[in-house]
């Protein structure tokens, strides 16, 4: 007989915990058996999230490392960086494993790490240990790791448009461009003015273009794929929309090597359940991916030139934080990857 | 070992039929075979709807009864009014199930339906069998029927919400209204201007108040329900959203039958697994049933006087169409009711 | 030579603020000289507000009731109710003449004001002078006040449906209903968890059934014009929307009065410049006055029953709340009614 | 005494046609005088577009030579491309000055229209005769031009973006990108199923990768300021919005120039009333703009780099389209360039 996986939630009362709860509702191998949060403790879950009501009974609790210990196999981390680091070695050190949403363990390099997010890192000797949570590069290693830092949800678009190149060695150093545009609930669910409805629909805006906390993660990952340092122009935008990344990413092709590049793409993804790799000439919407941890990519080279242009959507809250996380979840425990994951996207 | 279901559609390409697809994508015992339409003949399904690649690897098909009596057991209808009752009835002749998503066999009294419809009904035989596939109400005849005709989209949120007060008999027959907000869905995937994002996002505006084809589809049931002749006033409106309908119910209380109102809908609906009454005071979000096929209620009699409003919200796309649907498929064929149906709706 | 009047804001940072620096930015005859919030106080307001670049060039002030009192021949009070009744006395008792924008002095019973704001009236003196500013009804007052409490957004587009029936004396007292929806910027420019994009996007809810803060206005509003007693039915939504907001009110005609009803609007409303009462059988969208100061109505009898729909739809911002307060300065300094209201709504 | 500029709309039922009434409506010194639809003629503008109710009495016209030819001194032509060039000769030829919307005279190399455009070209004369009609460029030819081409909207905003860098001949021929993303309503207001409510809004897509019409006529634009032929990689995207354009343009810096960028944009647009340059590290929303001819430039150089990044961002219906045409009417007829224009813009 299958056993079923006891999944806890630290910090259950953002987006990132309301999409796994949904996701992990539909698991045929998971159960959540705890969730936290300091806010709503004692509030039930599906009072905070009525979308809820029939697949989740728990309340919220206090955090508390003994019963997440003691009631769960993984716990899913979903409170912010700069938390993160302070509340997972104590779960680690009891032997539970850990996925990470938050970025306290993305990012290899302690000091970038403490120049872009003006913490002292807490956890030194598990930043070494962290498994960095993209499992179309690095499979193997999750499935072993004790922690998982899940992706951030613009990395996992760029990287994912860009690591063929890389790989490839097909493309310049120089005039590298992500030009992405997420909807708002990127932003995450604490009430914030510039997300308001009011503000933030039927208008869009870049932001962050002096430099975001995503890019040193997406440099990372580019560099580790070219084998060299990679610089990256990275321009997020706000989008109007509720989920959804569109990412558009810019490259210069060196020399002749432009004639295989779909076939370049399908080839380097053909294994990868959550990655199309569109028709030619395709243009995916955000739309087509909403509710689902698919990415899917287009690759143009517009008039025959130099310059190559990778599309990748994603739904930001899935393949880009729950889904991925799920995904790891999967790898982790030897389950099948797509199990919870193997629902189609919702169109319209 | 089970069987699987051989489902056909006839008319596959309105939002109706990309969501019977979406749905029945993971419904473990029913598998699609057939998806007509005289247009997209030869398309293959996934190039209209890219959400679907990798779930659905039919091709569109011109409409062929040979094809679809032989290859399926039952097919779902999504063709428009006046052209349902035209192809359904060679369907059932040759002993295809049907459940028919359009307005054609909905209202039992011929003459209604064509003063309404403005068309000679041309299967009038047919139209006596009809069951009408309110599964709330219905399910003993949905259960034997060949033919269920699927309710409209507000005259589910809108019988749902008035059923209980009308079988108490506890409400006065003058002063029934049902003021209901659609999403743009409601209005079809067929270009019109007045969907165009340009002209019905960021605005709302009323519609149809002389008489909307909804309304005596909605009587018929209300009327049913009281066991004598009841009528509305409905007030269907565009809502600038993709999905759901929220529509608020009013009625004046008969002499002193507020007290127990909130149980009488508990009772009403304790066997009904996708009718949600909500907690006294609730507000039921369109939000909270998005993608799935509940129905939440909540009842509300402002400062304890006659007026009791009843608050109900659904998915227009699924239990205002193809949710319901499968529900009745799932009640024709003998199979779990919620089978295909049990996944929690999208949050945020 | 025409003299032009100096104009404060007071509390200027919120949506009402911004609005009303958008119309007298083109207004013929007003200056705006103070605008003042204790938050952003030494801030431009361009930089809050990008759209007023080149137009406003003042900073943010603290709110300073000498500078207001020397600087401004009138002052809106945009701060919140309960802030409004401790600063405004100030203001009047020095001679400036006040429109204030809150609910502070816009209930006439100091009593059902406290029962309803949970608050001790502070200044119930300026109370009794203060003057309800519906152009619609108190234009005389109006012109004479020094203080006028402008309407809230959902009493004005409630209240001008009604008055006709009232006043004319042909409806039932029984089964009036307001059926209310607003675009989010009703709900401020104040971070909150539901007003997020990501919150109230794509989706739609009732809330406070149970009472809103806006029916003991609307409620003495009706009673005034019935010459009686009145109560309502009130139930406001939250749509997706950013700005508009459109009443369906309803209402049970007594005896035959039904025959002339397009014909009380329209003589009703004849000299009323911002209210615009469209053909019969109109369904007017709130985009179609989105920007401006008009209210359009459209009265409806369904199948000419007793029923009667009176369809009003505002922009929230501007004739519910700063092109309202705009009539009324115009009115109270013996400008043109229309002065600075007089540009086209914004389609799409 | 001043007199009044007779202005007729031949095709005047589309968003531009609606816009430029909009606009018009508050125009010191220009009265629309006709407005032609061949599908509408005879219908009051109202009844189409009820915004317009009380400043708008004209119905719409067939499209008539003559009656344009006496009743007006300029016209602006609304018709789509392929239609223009037929009916715009014969109204200059009376001496008729005509500012055309379209694209049939915006691109001066005939074959390059013919090849984007797939027609041959109908009035090669007064192609060549025709006058680009981007103020910040052409001024002193607009003046005096009998036949003014108005830019499209995504030129409009990449080559205002693009200029400084151009004539300062600062950037690198390679790597030059933009990728820009529009509202909804520069698809136009006929109906489309991809420009649904329910299809495009709370999603993103990019479209024409492989080639946008706009393309050739912005490569013209930047090549004429950089004395050379430039070539764009030019990426168009459909965002969930109505009006906007945000585009993103990125250039490759030669040699040290990167020190002065924020001067030179300030001194390029000096004098140009609507095009404001922001304070270095701005990320200007359309919001900003929504309803006015603005256009907000913003000058990044992320990591003082050799990428230089400038954000553009229109409304595309104004300074994209009606605004700009009204901009050019002011000036070939001596009018105070911003007569008419001087609103701002709608917030929030």
């Amino acid at each position: 007989m299958e056993t079923t996986l006891r999944v806890g939630i630290l910090g259950g009362s953002g987006y990132t915990g309301v999409e796994l709860l949904r996701i992990l509702a539909g698991h045929p191998r998971a159960e959540v058996t705890v969730v936290t949060s300091r806010q709503a403790a004692g509030q039930p879950v599906a009072d905070m999230f009525p979308s809820l009501r029939g697949w989740v009974d728990l309340e919220f609790e206090e955090p508390d490392t003994d019963r997440l210990a003691e009631g769960c196999d993984l716990v899913f981390c979903g409170v912010p960086h700069g938390v993160a680091m302070h509340q997972v070695p104590a779960l680690l050190d009891r032997g539970v494993r850990v996925v990470d949403l938050s970025a306290d363990f993305r990012i290899a390099d302690r000091a970038v790490y403490e120049e872009w997010y003006k913490e002292t890192h807490a956890a030194p000797a598990w930043l070494e240990r962290a498994v960095y949570g993209l499992p179309e590069v690095n499979t193997p290693a999750i499935r072993d790791a004790a922690l998982v830092a899940n992706p951030g949800c613009y990395p996992t678009a760029v990287q994912l448009a860009f690591l063929p190149l890389l790989e490839a060695g097909v493309i310049s150093r120089e005039g590298m461009i992500a030009d992405a545009k997420s909807g708002a609930s990127g932003g995450g669910r604490e009430a914030k003015t510039h997300l308001l409805l009011a503000e933030a629909s039927d208008s869009m805006s870049a932001y962050g273009v002096a430099g975001h906390r995503h890019l040193p993660e997406i440099e990372q990952g580019l560099s580790r794929a070219a084998g060299e340092s990679v610089a990256l122009t990275f321009v997020p935008h706000l989008a109007p929309m509720i989920r959804g990344i569109h990412a558009d990413c810019y490259a210069l092709l060196d020399g002749e090597a432009g004639a295989g590049l779909q076939d370049l793409f399908e080839a380097r993804f053909g294994g990868s359940p959550f990655v199309d790799v569109m028709p030619e000439g395709s243009h995916p919407g955000t739309r087509s991916v909403r509710g689902s941890n698919f990415c899917r990519l287009a690759v143009h080279r517009p008039r025959g030139g130099r310059q190559v242009v990778v599309l990748s959507v994603i739904d930001n809250l899935v393949k880009g934080a729950a889904g991925q996380a799920v995904q790891n979840m999967n790898l982790m425990f030897g389950l099948p990857e797509e199990a919870g994951l193997d629902t189609p996207p919702m169109q319209p």
